[in-house]
């Protein structure tokens, strides 16, 4: 079966969890309370940043999924955020990113120190409440996630200026960084269910994750500033090597290559170069490739939903994919 | 009681659990194994760096001076050290610190980013552990203690150019930094201890940890680099208010003050500027002040110690308030 590729809005996505989704909102803001004042500034710029929720929607939904009954999972799903955004504060911290969802970054609005202990504030509250649960289950299975993201961060530092980069390189740094995440929301809310649908909806997570991660690989490559709230081509002017670029050079004459090694050799490239190693990269079907291996990992991510009872929430989990992978920003 | 002060070397504290230090070195290796090649680089650096194993002696020795018996002691005393390690390295980060026990620090050796992701990886391989070991006890004292030193760094950060920064702050500063690892410490090796002796062992933690880093502080006034590892008068260079200052100001002249203010407002301040200061905070007594804190919260540390039965761990643990308070580096 094929994805649907109508596009699902979040919101439509977050319908069927809406009510435990403003669980989520309070228990975020009640697991960083904290009576130090320059961490409850840091927060208060974080609650702001925090976006759509997407990981909370995910654990929330694969709970629903399985028949729900959890009293916890608002606390979980709001743990998994925290863990997100942890996760986040270190990596602007270490791509010295000055923006994220529209808004100055911890590192550029506090400073590179803050951003790093914040990081350790953030995820050390996690496990804290965590620990409190009484249940080690999601803390075994978020420890190894956050592991493994510590892994593909590693992973990513070593996709730049590497022309060697390839696809399978690519495909370990997406899974640890991103889909592991993913997976372990999915895992975590599915947790009380039966083995087999609990491991359908982790390797769903982690199917979503990939195609996720390749979409907004994707996007880098395709959208304009205006709509995803941070610059185009700007892995290409980070030198980062991501899906499009791996896929293109291999169908590259020995010419284009030289573009973009060109590039790679550049410490600050103008928006003239970066846009015309874009165009190669269209060119020799790159931008193409990422988008097909996004839909493939999207077909494997709704193939396994059929282990599933039918739902509302398995609706929901279906047109997740078709978000993920029809996104604009 | 005072505590006894002839000096201890940690090689005698550290007899009666020679055994299971060696342990703690396998333990150690065991836990950071990875199939990365940078990150495991990055690890054969750090075990070089790894240093005394102190708090890993002081959880082997708690354990023992309450009967002994966990056979997963050796774990726990790695993951102690792990947790120390991980902080160290996002410490020396955030300090952009470049050397440590005379080895380059991994900032320095690899990059900022590197040190980010190390310590990430680090600590989340001891929460993985901790949730392997199946008794949440552990897991839950070392989650508030990295939290602790989390707000711990996060007040060091407002140390720096702060002359108001006083005593109370001083002192939840050091409690969050040092004292409760090291209680934390103390507390999980004597987890299985009656809870009178286990909370006297928290305690005696938190008192031998607030003389060790004031002993620390005074270090940076009196010391060379040549012992030390690290440039004397260091903390002063870079405008951080440790206690010796705090005691000082106090008592110092306005003009006197005024010569520390400019120090403070001086980006790079001279070798002959940090030394003016150095002999002003001398001679007001800052540092008699602060040694004789030291000494207080090691005779707090050695009360404690009344309530365990006599033991070889019960007197290595009083050896090791004088090396706390004595030690030279």
């Amino acid at each position: 079966m094929t994805p649907q590729l109508a596009r699902a809005s979040l919101r439509e996505i977050q319908r069927p969890v809406a009510v435990e989704l403003e669980g989520v909102h309070d228990e975020l803001r009640r697991l960083i309370a904290v009576d130090f004042p320059r961490i409850a500034e840091v927060n208060e710029h974080l609650l702001r940043m925090k976006g759509k929720l997407f990981r909370p929607t995910l654990l929330l939904l694969s709970h629903q999924a399985v028949g729900g009954g959890d009293g916890r999972v608002a606390t979980l799903a709001a743990v998994v955020e925290l863990i997100h955004l942890a996760t986040l504060v270190h990596d602007d911290s270490v791509d010295h990113s000055v923006r994220r969802r529209g808004l100055p970054t911890i590192n550029a609005l506090f400073s590179h120190q803050v951003a790093v202990i914040m990081g350790d504030y953030l995820y050390s509250r996690a496990i804290i409440e965590l620990v409190g649960l009484g249940d080690p289950e999601p803390l075994r299975i978020l420890a190894r996630v956050t592991n493994d993201m510590t892994v593909g961060e590693m992973r990513e530092l070593e996709a730049h200026d590497k022309l060697a980069f390839d696809e399978a390189d690519y495909d370990a740094l997406i899974l640890a960084k991103t889909a592991s995440l993913l997976s372990g929301a999915c895992e975590v809310g599915a947790r009380g269910a039966a083995a087999p649908q609990r491991a359908a909806l982790a390797r769903f997570g982690l199917a979503l994750g990939r195609a996720f991660q390749i979409t907004d690989d994707l996007l880098d490559y395709t959208q304009s500033e205006a709509v995803t709230g941070k610059p185009s081509g700007l892995d290409l002017r980070e030198h980062k090597v991501t899906l499009p670029l791996i896929a293109a050079l291999g169908r590259m004459s020995a010419a284009e290559r030289v573009v973009v090694a060109r590039l790679m050799a550049t410490a600050d490239p103008s928006p003239a170069l970066v846009a015309e190693v874009v165009a190669l990269v269209d060119r020799a079907g790159g931008l193409a490739y990422a988008k097909a291996r996004a839909l493939e990992f999207a077909a494997q991510a709704d193939a396994e939903l059929d282990a599933l009872p039918p739902s509302a929430a398995r609706d929901a989990l279906r047109d997740s994919i078709a978000y993920a992978v029809e996104r604009r920003s």
